[in-house]
């Protein structure tokens, strides 16, 4: 049974999703403003005050092509090329950016550590610190905390967990990033402020995502630290996320907060995530893997129903080419409609029969 | 007197104009397609095609964030950590991109050559090659030669010139780069094909600059020879050019070259260097410091008129601070209209008398 | 009770031991004859002599200074910045080398793998390459193996596990990589051949120790494939360790290998340290943690003995600071004497009762 | 005629000069004492009090293999990726060391700058630095100056030169870094102190060179300012200049200065350098190129000296292959003896006749 003509990339991934209008026109408008270039415009200009705004503070942003760039040119700012930056073993950046961080840092290590549902725990990390002598050079200097808000998980860390996290990390030197590819769906979650989440819980400098949440081809680095500034700016010329056209960065990152939308966006996503688990739940058998706090489903299937959706064209996701009990990644994004939900779960349910 | 109100802006550079229509129309079809990310999309899987048709032979494309990042990127990719690269004493990517190529390839080193009108002279490559020691290590071991057509200058090189230079180096076992940031400029002035001017010429790798010729924010590496794929291709997602949503990028490129908008927007532009050149030597005693064959004009002007356009806003660009007889720099771009240019002129003739 | 007044650096490690004799000569020899700088001169010339006659096939020696040195040389010519290198979790390249590794590579990655007693499993490397798509370049690229020979924990790979280890890396186009910081002490332990051990079992390149077993400040890269040269010899140069007298380093290995030396002085730290490990569990009730098959010995006592001993100036050795089993890492040397062993068993006997 | 068996070699470089009997004496002693390993032994803690008594301030001593890793940690310790490093365009560290800077500091930039007899001009310095702009992130940010005292030249810089450099170096916010091979050789010439030509006028960080002045295979650098020890410590490491075996380095590096070694080896070779210099211009009809302030002469001799010199293996030193004008550089040392160097001049002047 086909499930339908795109079925390999519904509930695929948002990295893939459409831009949503607003910001669609928000580019088109920049064409005509300010062209000042490399970020003199005054739409770049702009977006420090509207993001100081935002998050109730003074802030810098840098808006950079993807989100590789954002968590790799953060880490760059906080990480000498001797540092270490902890991180979750299932983090992005330890699995999936090739080695950006290494790469941008000439030469750091990243030291993982595991954690249920994709969140560090501050035990760890405090276990670990207290393990590390400043005078054995022969360990890397742990420099940084990253942790990503919400998870690979689809799971959100509670504010107090940031803190208490980033609290042990100031204590022995480190700085903490987030990488907040998802973080509007985590905040659509929490219902904190930005303010809270971030520089309030102790994070120095965030990847902050667009390009997953209806953006076309920005993201932002977003520093909390003026000291962090020097080495964020040259590195990023450097690698080549200094654009002369910024403007049209800048005009996707404003469109993306002004008004809110990144938060209407967000919990649109949330929501069809959280109707397609309790779908799946209740009527085709459904175990899910992970809370689903966010816009990721992790979901296991009774066979039959994993059996049909794979014949149907959809991707299992298993944790490794050979996991006995595979499990099914569903990612909602801004523009998932009920009905596509609504049609798999129909889909589900009567393969559940 | 002032010129005109956005006199700072006008002719500073080409990579401040507005995106041409039908790349913003590219952009906004993009919307709608194929949308499998990473570039598994139809868009980004036809612009391989569509380059291999342009440059008559098999090429692949790697759309990249900017032109700094494509310069960089090709450099890393025919250069091992312990190489040199030989360019232009007045190469962009030796003045002006912070050291790019450096950090992108782990510390190599620069070499720069003198040479008229920012041209390499292949005699002296031929000269320092002739010097060079392969079993003196104490030098780093020149890989690559990297030349700029058209040059930071505002000239070209000849299509024989280009070929004798990659003569001598393929014949040492360096690889040739060409920043083609001004590519379709060059084109338009010599009138001959993509491909002789590139890899019939001896060209290995290049970067393909759109950016400065009406596009909104992609430029691209074109590779010649396959071998340099896994390098290249590993090195762009770990620098954070490899984009979830590279349709969007890959949609600017392909409206650039299709119907040869590229080639049209080029020449324009050249044109009105031209125009602009003409006017200022005929009616201000204009002096030309470097033949005008792109979209750039460089132009000495009586000390009148120097400080007239400089009180006008409009600004000079001496070589250095205290350049003792500054000259202007004016870059003209696929949107500049005759009128911008006689005004100018006219301005210009006004203050001379 | 105290047990001796160096009790501190008694059995502490092999990297502490005085020079031995022979080697101390030929350091003083080497400042007699032929003073050609660079390793132009007359001794290091015949190191490859020397050293191709032990392995019996024609290899280059690279003399470095340090261990930590000749591993990161080794593995910066066969991994790419962009490169994995599998090692064991509890690899000297990956927990006590500072990120050298991924300094020299500039950023590749270490992917730490479990097995018992520090070895390798040919079984999980088959596996874990199995998982890899070499289209994914999210992934890092996975380019070399290396493998300690003998393990951190006292253990040697079997001859024959090598080979199956280096036949899978070699299916998949990585490089095989021997940390033989104690190959020596693995050789006389194992009493095969120098070449079976390495090449013959698909050794690209080789760390071979000196420091550890009676030299002075030597160690050497041994390179089996030609096509490494080249990165190898500018990479060391880059690095600081090609010396202008590179003859007092090329004496020492010499020296070493010359007339046997190295495997006397590593047979006599190896019978030392089972010596000293049957004393122990025989006389004070000593648990051996890893078998004892080169010149170190981890082994758990009766607390009142490792208390006795530990007061007595003789450092723990835990995993981690909190081990609740702590044990003991004794190492052996060529100067250990059979009255130093006595003379701990027999304190440790009188411990125990 | 040939002049001597060993006459490739005679004054061909202070580099390959035998060991002096103080140090190998130290290598030896070094055997029998505190073994505690990676500098925690008593010679290489006596190494800071030592050094701290001769710079007259608390200082830290790193011992490294090599001049090149001495240099190339010093610049390091002070120049970040996006750094760059103004020195002379005939620097040993831009010339001569094969990109090692650029490696250490993955990517940052060597800036060359003429200057007569190899010695930068402040005012050059203060030109560049005034030219440059902060807010401008296309270039890199100016972070160190280096100078190398005595010079590649054979020439000294005055303390007063030193201290003017530094001055404009350290408005500025860059750090001075003192390529010191031949520092020894410079003090000698200069007759001030150690600190005078060092801390006292700027310098932030020292290669302190043994090896040339009669030392094995050590160099060291000598940290003034303690913040930067951290980078210092962990790069050590890094690059593989951690040595276990410290004692071995720092008995070198004790014996070179105790006692006014250092002074006297470097005295003894400027004297030779200046007797070969006063004979070759009498009796053979010598130029000088550069003055003769160390143990290094430059000279150009008529054709047929020139010739008959080169016939009897004594190697010309071209600047360049094809140079019109060869010339010759001669090195003493501190074992030169009178009777080689009148030697050499008694052939020249036969040849000159």
């Amino acid at each position: 049974m086909k499930f339908r003509d795109d079925a390999i990339s519904i509930f695929r991934s948002d990295n893939i999703t459409a831009v949503c209008p607003e910001i669609m026109e928000a580019v088109q408008a920049a064409n005509l403003g300010d062209s000042t270039p490399y970020g003199g415009d005054a739409l770049t200009k702009g977006l420090n005050e509207s993001f100081s705004g935002l998050f109730e503070t003074s802030v810098e942003v840098l808006p950079v092509a993807t989100g590789i760039a954002a968590n790799a040119l953060s880490i760059a700012a906080i990480t000498p090329s001797f540092g270490a930056v902890y991180c979750h073993e299932r983090a992005h950046i330890h699995t999936t950016e090739c080695g950006a961080p290494e790469f941008w840092t000439g030469g750091a290590k990243l030291v993982p550590f595991p954690g249920a549902h994709n969140r560090l725990r501050a035990d760890d990390i405090a276990h670990a610190l207290g393990q590390w002598n400043p005078k054995r050079t022969f360990d890397v200097r742990p420099a940084a905390v990253s942790l990503t808000q919400g998870t690979e998980a689809g799971t959100v860390y509670a504010v107090a967990d940031i803190a208490r996290i980033a609290a042990i990390a100031h204590e022995h030197g480190l700085h903490v990033h987030m990488d907040g590819a998802r973080l509007a769906n985590a905040l659509a979650s929490l219902g904190c402020s930005l303010a809270e989440v971030t520089w309030k819980s102790g994070v120095d400098i965030l990847s902050f995502g667009a390009t997953k949440n209806g953006g076309m081809c920005a993201d932002a680095v977003v520093v909390f630290k003026p000291e962090l500034m020097e080495t964020a700016r040259y590195t990023r010329l450097r690698a080549g996320h200094e654009f002369s056209k910024m403007r049209f960065l800048s005009a996707q990152l404003e469109a993306m907060v002004a008004d809110g939308l990144y938060l209407r966006n967000a919990a649109h996503a949330n929501a069809m995530a959280r109707r397609l688990g309790d779908g799946l739940v209740e009527r085709a058998g459904g175990e899910i893997v992970h809370p689903t706090e966010i816009n990721e489903l992790f979901i296991r299937l009774p066979t039959p129903v994993t059996d049909g959706l794979v014949a149907g064209g959809i991707p299992i996701r298993p944790l490794a080419k050979d996991d006995p009990r595979p499990f099914f990644r569903f990612v909602t994004a801004w523009n998932t409609s009920p009905a596509d939900v609504d049609g798999l779960v129909a889909c589900a349910a009567d393969l559940a029969t």
